[in-house]
């Protein structure tokens, strides 16, 4: 096991940026890469990349696991999703630029020496505080038929409750897009949402041991983890069509929960007038038969702001 | 039922504003005041009261209903704590001032115009995001023992997972502190923290109609709502010195959940420094037999910032 760092190196608006890189090295094998910390206000994804470290090194067998658990530190000391430097998404930057803002310079390091050192990565993500979102092992969409069927196994050996394949918006820039780009196998793990809890942290820390077992990288038994007193996982699809959004400015009642069944017409959720009485509440409701996969917190929304996602089982 | 406004008259630092109230007026009976909104980041309460809207209208057999559902717009809106008009925590400037700031102008107009109209009082806040904590009616200890005997019995009445006698810091200009002073019964409900979502606002309108059962404003029969599939309510204390705060600033994991049972040593959490690998994280742990009563959000935590409240059972 060697523990270090990959220096980014300083540029015009900050010194030079040491990230946390543990090695860890058991000869032929899998080579991984598991990144936490993209987003400063995801902890979920750092808290479970340093709990590896207990268990792991006793228990890896083969391959290589490279674990970087905190990609943007200024971002998780300022508990922000973009960077409080530059401005910047990190995860909207890659492949990054060696002589650009830290963002982009955080992305070039992590490009250039990380990502060549594997053939497997997994990132590990939150949707943020919030939400309330089932934990997923989430894909985008890969136009490589051989490519997508590959991550998708992968992405359901976590046997989190949700394996999402998930239609994003085309704003480039993604870490996924250029790992899939090398040929990698990249699975995106969005671990939580909302308050993090110590159940939370268990769900998000087997589904990431289940992972290890099916590369072989560690021995033992895949376990679902139990969400809601269920341990069973889903495998869903959305399209950017199945977000559904705020009709006007003001609070956002929810009226279902993740993993709720829903038809046409059922309520998902209330958007209420800031006086609360005097004008008429407005109902959200279903478009068609689909399943709850995220539904916002109950507070202030904007108008059009996404309120709820629903998705349906992916035909395979 | 009548819906109209109280208004908060104009003053140096912003116009009149009006807060909604409602009166439902079912003849002799109880008379009971329920506000919420009072913080602007906990707006479990805001929902539950417009909620009251829909039932209780045909529900109610007797007595007097005033509802407040958002005692602080400006904090609402910018989803805070305190009011962005003037910086003040609105539960901390109580009875207010007719030519304070707009904070002190609210205090005034409730404490004058609605308080005098109730001989009980809900007031329904939440623990805010950043917090685990299961729903809880709470009180502070009250100095006059039957003040202090008739209040629990109430609180007790909303039959959520925890009624909390919780001693909190002496600081003076709070809403309950006033009431009690003038020998109304006064309960703070607590009625989430984190995400807000339909389970958790299912589980504080249930508490609600438990508790306009209890006084005979409606008829029907209690029920104690599910909570992490249990059904059962506990009542408990704490003491200022229950607070478990962080020895580090750093990155807090909770390592329990609420209404977990800890002995002295078992472990609370751990408190990682900022770079996950290279120094050694901390462990806090209970000091005495206790019960979990809320925990920190998994994050980044300042030194000696609280993060995690243990309870006692209470003896009666």
């Amino acid at each position: 096991m060697s523990k270090g760092h990959l220096v980014v190196p300083k540029g015009a608006d900050s010194e030079a940026l040491p990230l946390s890189v543990l090695i860890l090295n058991r000869g032929d094998g899998p080579r991984l890469l598991i990144t936490a910390g993209c987003h400063g206000n995801e902890l979920e994804g750092p808290i479970v990349a340093r709990r590896l470290l207990d268990w792991l090194p006793q228990a890896q067998e083969c391959g290589t696991v490279i674990i970087a658990p905190a990609l943007n530190p200024p971002a998780l000391e300022a508990s922000s999703r973009n960077s409080p430097v530059d401005g910047l998404n990190l995860n909207r930057v890659f492949p990054g630029r060696a002589d650009g803002s830290l963002s982009e310079r955080i992305a070039d390091a992590v490009s250039r020496v990380l990502l060549p050192m594997a053939d497997t990565v997994f990132d590990l993500h939150g949707f943020g505080p919030g939400w309330e979102c089932a934990p997923a092992s989430t894909t985008h969409p890969i136009a490589d038929a051989d490519l997508m069927r590959k991550t998708l196994r992968m992405a359901e050996a976590f046997k989190l409750p949700v394996t999402l394949v998930w239609e994003g918006p085309d704003t480039g820039g993604m870490f996924d897009t250029l790992a899939q780009s090398q040929g990698k196998v990249f699975v995106c793990a969005e671990l939580g949402s909302g308050t993090i809890g110590a159940d939370a942290l268990m769900i998000a820390e087997t589904g990431v041991r289940n992972a290890l077992i099916a590369l072989g990288i560690v021995k033992g038994r895949a376990q679902h983890p139990a969400f809601r007193q269920q341990k069973s996982s889903l495998t869903l699809e959305t399209r950017l069509s199945d977000w559904l959004n705020s009709p006007a400015h003001g609070i956002f009642e929810p009226r279902c929960s993740v993993l709720d069944k829903v038809k046409q017409g059922d309520l998902i959720g209330i958007l209420h007038p800031w006086d609360l009485w005097l004008s008429n509440p407005v109902d959200i409701r279903a478009r068609t038969t689909s399943i709850v996969c995220g539904v916002r917190s109950g507070g202030p929304v904007e108008i059009n702001k996404e309120v709820a996602l629903v998705a349906r089982l992916l035909n395979t």
